[in-house]
């Protein structure tokens, strides 16, 4: 251990949600449901599962570096130009990405202290300084975090819908924010959840880009049921994006990754079907919640955060034996919670009966 | 551009080898070849084909982020513990994740001068110092490697079989120079190649990790077959691996590219076929620049540094005319030569003629 670096040994990793298959392996139960890591419960779009099967023989080839054909149809879908988009490993990859283009050794970057854990881990890893701002009525406290910033901050991380609240800022907020902010700050707009969107005062982010130093984030792997192959995005003004291009590692999307999310991009009718399914599940899961007498807070995204007035690990670990995969929230600071990624109407219903019996 | 890290405005980017689809928009030839990024020349293990079909519609979910079967797969393959393994998003994710787990801010990093340009560029990406050492008669000079240390060196990046030489370094050399070097020293051995050997004295390296600090990269995208769905791995002692684990991003490896690498590893049969086409390639290629005149670096890996006895960059563009896509050596140092990867016959026929109009 002695020749790892100091600043590695103290982090605490990531700790993803728990997998079907390893609760399987460890409970030995047949019947799981997994509602724990935010993914598409509807699987993958039919379009983009031709396009695996369709460009599975060529993968002795290395992928198109720069993503030639998905940055063409993206640029078509978000209106913007092949050079304002960067493709990386899951967005995930693209935080790291961004903290290396920007923030130099010894300035610090901003988020909150209930959100997206990777930018403080991916951060510390950078041995980037952290500072976190707390939430405001579980939602990004934007003027807690202008008062935050000092000289030497370079970078701030907004989730917009806030993962693991589902709470967002509105467009009047952001607006208000941006201005307010020095102009050698950079503000990451992590938008993962964009798509689950039913309200109509939430940012219109993609007017930020051209004149303001905001970076967005968008991933295919929620509403876009890619999770397992790794793919997210950039959008961001040329000069930020030619740099974030030699940042990133020549092959950081495998070939399979760019196809699928080229065909999903086509694929409105499964884009549609998941907003359906979510919104409906959604409203399940409230009545039910409120039926059940729990408090939780409304959510724009497809998860909920619920509050089980006692220890959530030990609701996760109970509900878990009887086949239902959530959250626990210990690792975002909120021990009493846990996050209910909205399923298939069965897999609502089966985790609504497991918390009856349990919370 | 001001906004940017100084350091990373001055990155010159990796330069990938030209893709057959890019050729084929930028020239309109509709023939083309690739020799150029070392790929296996047979396409995809017909087992790995079936895995991705099989995995496919799972892909809504997140992967395995600890990577359990292909781990344990992976464990009596080499003969070493799961606890001795890291999966990464390609070796090429593995060099950036070692860099921050060894590297501290005022420590430097010694490879040579002519290697794979990754170590270079991800450590100057990290902030890295990295010393060079010539190469001596195409062959990483160990000794001269040992005479750069000094007391602020972590990481020593060795490339065997090196890229783009195609030399090696072999077990005595290896053992002397493991033995003469300071106990607080970590060398990554980069066996990407290692397949392809065919020799009797090449380090045994798996017999290294357990005594020293040496970390081996090993990859599935040459011999495999799998360059498009980035996957590689690290062995090393379980102190250091766990700590790469706390440094590699949670889901940095897609599941298509687990599944396919478990199969892959199953497919005997493919990998015997691989290394027959590669060394009988091989000769044909010797002895066709033999006939012509030109003279190559005998190498034990997929490919072939040749001394095109004027500029190699003009051989490969005018090459590229004729639907034959080499790499030029501009940017390892090596200006005179090209290096072509050893395809299926028809392939090198094809090149050789090319090369022969050209050179």
């Amino acid at each position: 251990m002695g020749l790892v670096r100091k600043i590695i040994r103290k982090i605490t990793p990531y700790k993803a949600g728990k997998p079907i298959d390893e609760t399987r392996r460890e409970l030995g139960l047949r019947d799981i449901i997994k509602l724990a890591s935010n993914e598409n419960p509807l699987g993958v779009s039919p379009k983009a599962l031709k396009a695996i099967l369709k460009n599975s023989k060529d993968l002795n080839r290395y992928p198109d570096s720069y993503g030639y054909y998905l940055k063409k149809k993206l640029s078509r879908t978000f209106g913007v130009s092949s050079s304002n988009l960067v493709l990386g490993n899951g967005s995930d990859e693209l935080i790291d990405v961004v903290i290396k283009t920007f923030v130099e050794e010894d300035e610090n970057i901003i988020t909150s202290a209930s959100t997206f854990l990777e930018y403080a881990i991916i951060a510390g890893v950078n041995s980037r300084k952290v500072i976190l701002a707390a939430l405001k009525d579980f939602k990004y406290d934007l003027e807690g975090i202008r008062r935050k910033i000092n000289k030497k901050t370079k970078l701030i991380f907004i989730a917009n819908p806030n993962n693991p609240t589902g709470t967002y800022v509105n467009k009047r907020e952001l607006d208000v924010f941006l201005k307010s902010i020095p102009k050698d700050v950079v503000v990451v707009l992590d938008e993962a959840y964009d798509t689950f969107i039913d309200v109509d005062d939430f940012p219109e982010s993609l007017s930020y880009y051209k004149t303001r130093n905001v970076i967005l984030l968008k991933t295919f792997s929620k509403a876009y049921g890619l999770a397992g192959l790794r793919i997210g995005f950039a959008i961001a003004n040329s000069e930020f994006c030619s740099c974030m291009e030699k940042v990133r590692q020549p092959f950081n999307v495998n070939a399979l990754a760019q196809a699928a999310a080229l065909a999903s991009l086509e694929d409105r009718e499964f884009l549609r079907k998941t907003k359906k399914a979510i919104w409906a599940g959604k409203q399940y899961l409230y009545d039910s919640l409120d039926a059940i007498g729990l408090t939780y807070v409304p959510s724009v995204a497809n998860f909920i955060l619920v509050n089980v007035e006692k220890s959530g690990i030990k609701v996760f670990k109970k509900m878990l034996t009887r086949g239902v995969i959530v959250r626990d929230m210990q690792q975002y600071g909120l021990k009493d919670y846990i996050r209910i990624t909205i399923g298939t109407m069965a897999e609502n219903r089966k985790c609504i009966n497991a918390l009856k019996k349990v919370a």
